[in-house]
């Protein structure tokens, strides 16, 4: 059968800062997925998009392409709403792990696709991985019955939603087009709108540590998000937030999980709980719980009840010991003074560099692994104090991590204002 | 062994307008040709050098780095200099074909290395191919000695000269990246400068019919492309010559044999003896010849001398009958006047919708078939007179044919006046 299109027409469109009509995106996903449409061309395509842009128009149909090309999940015999969250990753994120247990006590359903780290920001799997027994893959029945049931779930995506998103991430991951605003927003909404959400939250990050490092870029990816949500009728609505400096005080896997329970339990760093009660207000915003007061829940256990039955349903034990590294290395003050800095990408390659990160989607974390900060930027140190302590199974990866941090941290003399700012700097619905 | 480079940064490094350095853009042509570098990787680098571009340093490493690829050829054995032409192509540019027997008559050696065609401008191998026997492949000895013996070859470039610029205009053609100067001029110039001539003269056309429409970009390759070989010192130049009508009255294969036959003796058309002579004296300027009275050549038979022996040293009779159509379909005035417009690309593509060219590199070209124009712009016209007669094996092709022409030529009321300007319009040197 003859094509509808001739795929070098349509590079040539983009190249020229032409549009894209419907039909003609509609073919280009369909033919990429048949395999007709080469990858070289989807590249070169994929540059062109990056460089010369997209209307609003053209990634609503990528979007739409794209969530066609696979299966679509049905969460409507499911007897509540539900809501989902997506972050575009930074350094101690963590914040699905206390934060879909929070929204579930509310009588909301959860579904949490997510998935595995690659490079220095770790993946949420990788962290739930650190409980003995716990486990990632569930079947579409499990998740609907345990969605019912406990109200989440965090699971790994099945293969099945958006798989040109899935070749076409791979290859922008090669081709030095990973950064393309209309490509990274039509990917997340694919896979979040073909999951079959009622409403969805997105925390899109912006700093040093995140994968936007301008304001400027991030507010755009979020408002092209929201806009693509709401067009599939999904109640979507975005936080902006800061990632200059690591999110709490755990860098890792198991470490973050700890933190993660101290949440639950009513505690944790100031950080971690004003970015997730900010994000499980948004979420119940948008299933109408607008006055939910989500501080009780962590307050009272209502939240922790519901952590420690997700963990049980997907085969965890919420009481077991969590992994423990066979080594440790504590960084101490030289000075007394003030942090004044502590930069999140260089702590978030040094984790890497210990173990806690993959450099191929093949490696295995160590689930111990990882660095605890014991100060944060406007606290006080004493000469000799300890600043944070790396742990991993071998010694001699301490070296690499250490170079990791050479600059990226300063000890100021005492009495130094430090400006510290709020992690959520703007909401977008 | 660990690469030098990573293939991502380099990208980045282009789609972010930055300049790759001399051992970046070595590793990466070489990378290329070993196979580590992908496809996909060097398409997505292909857009972003055709958006963002190149400076003249980094074009020159390019260069350098095709010819470095592969083998060189070396013609200092010959007693002769050498030179040689490259043309960007045309809707009826046989040139080469008077061009080469006209200059091998004073003593010069031409080596032409040519191509077949693909698209509406046709091959020069595909046209030669018309004379029964005449063979395309020589060996680099028979080049050698026929060189020696008759001046001139026209043969098919080995696939041993610049083999990752073969690689990469394949890939340049299925993604819509053909058009980057850069590209362009580099990949002309590896191969010439490979080639070992020691003089070039390169006709750079451009107008509707030719690959660069605007003249401003055909300045800027011709431009960049004298640099280029001056740099590899090869005494380069360049013609700018206007494509925005067919040259001469033949655009097919066999009758483009004919009308250069005329030319070689003696006649021809005006434009096509303008161009030939032009070009001639370029060539022999370059090779210390400045003064040669080339149209003498012309008149007195040399040319023609050569043309023979050049075209029995292949293995062809000069003598021989050239193919000839089955069927014919002529296209007649409707009323007196003048011709004002006969547009260059509507008849490249009438000619190779009735057979003279090839969609697919697998395809045959039909060598009687083509166009025959009996009138050009400026001509008086009466009504019933022939204005051009298409030939093909099927009369079946006309249809599309002169589908391909309506609108692209006009009869305009006796007296108009008609500006027909010369072909050559600038020099470069």
């Amino acid at each position: 059968m003859a094509e509808a299109h001739d795929v070098v027409d349509l590079i040539r469109t983009k190249r020229d800062r032409g549009v894209l009509a419907t039909d003609e995106i509609d073919w280009l996903i369909d033919a990429y997925t048949r395999g007709y449409v080469e990858d070289a061309q989807m590249a070169a395509l994929a540059m062109a998009i990056l460089l010369n842009g997209m209307e609003r128009r053209e990634i609503h149909d990528l979007t739409q392409a794209m969530i066609a090309s696979g299966e679509r999940m049905d969460f409507s015999s499911l007897p509540m709403p539900t809501v989902d969250k997506h972050s575009t990753g930074g350094v101690g994120d963590k914040i699905t792990l206390p934060l879909m247990p929070l929204v579930a006590a509310f009588g909301v359903a959860v579904p949490q696709l997510s998935g595995r780290g690659l490079g220095h920001t770790g993946g949420t799997l990788d962290k739930l991985e650190s409980i003995p027994g716990w486990r990632a893959a569930l079947s579409n029945d499990e998740m609907l019955a345990q969605l019912a049931d406990v109200g989440g779930v965090i699971c790994a995506a099945g293969s099945g939603l958006a798989p040109a998103d899935k070749r076409l991430y791979a290859l922008r991951d090669i081709t030095g087009t990973v950064e393309a605003i209309p490509l990274i927003a039509s990917s997340i909404m694919s896979k979040k709108i073909a999951e079959g959400t009622g409403a969805l939250v997105l925390d899109v990050k912006f700093g040093s540590g995140a994968f936007m490092q301008q304001e400027s870029r991030a507010r755009e990816l979020a408002e092209t998000m929201v806009a693509l949500g709401k067009d599939a009728g999904v109640d979507t609505r975005a936080l902006l937030t800061s990632m200059d400096v690591p999110l709490g005080l755990a860098i890792g896997n198991a470490n973050e999980v700890r933190e993660s329970v101290e949440v639950l339990a009513g505690g944790g760093p100031a950080d971690v709980v004003e970015l997730t009660v900010a994000l499980a207000r948004e979420m119940l915003a948008a299933v109408g719980q607008p006055d939910a007061d989500v501080e009780a829940a962590l307050a009272d256990g209502r939240a922790m009840d519901r952590w420690r039955r997700f963990v049980v349903a997907q085969g965890g034990d919420p009481d077991a010991a969590l992994p423990v590294a066979n080594e440790t290395h504590t960084v101490v003050a030289e000075s007394d003074g003030v942090l004044a800095r502590q930069e999140a990408l260089p702590f978030g390659v040094a984790a890497w560099r210990l173990g806690a990160g993959r450099a191929r989607a093949t490696d295995e974390v160590v689930h111990a692994a990882g660095i605890d900060l014991h100060v944060k930027p406007g606290d006080a140190v004493r000469a000799g104090q300890p600043l944070w302590t790396l742990s991993a199974d071998d010694a001699s990866r301490f070296d690499r991590a250490l170079a990791s941090l050479e600059g990226a941290w300063e000890v100021a003399p005492v009495g130094t204002p430090v400006d510290v700012q709020p992690i959520v700097r703007d909401r977008i619905v």
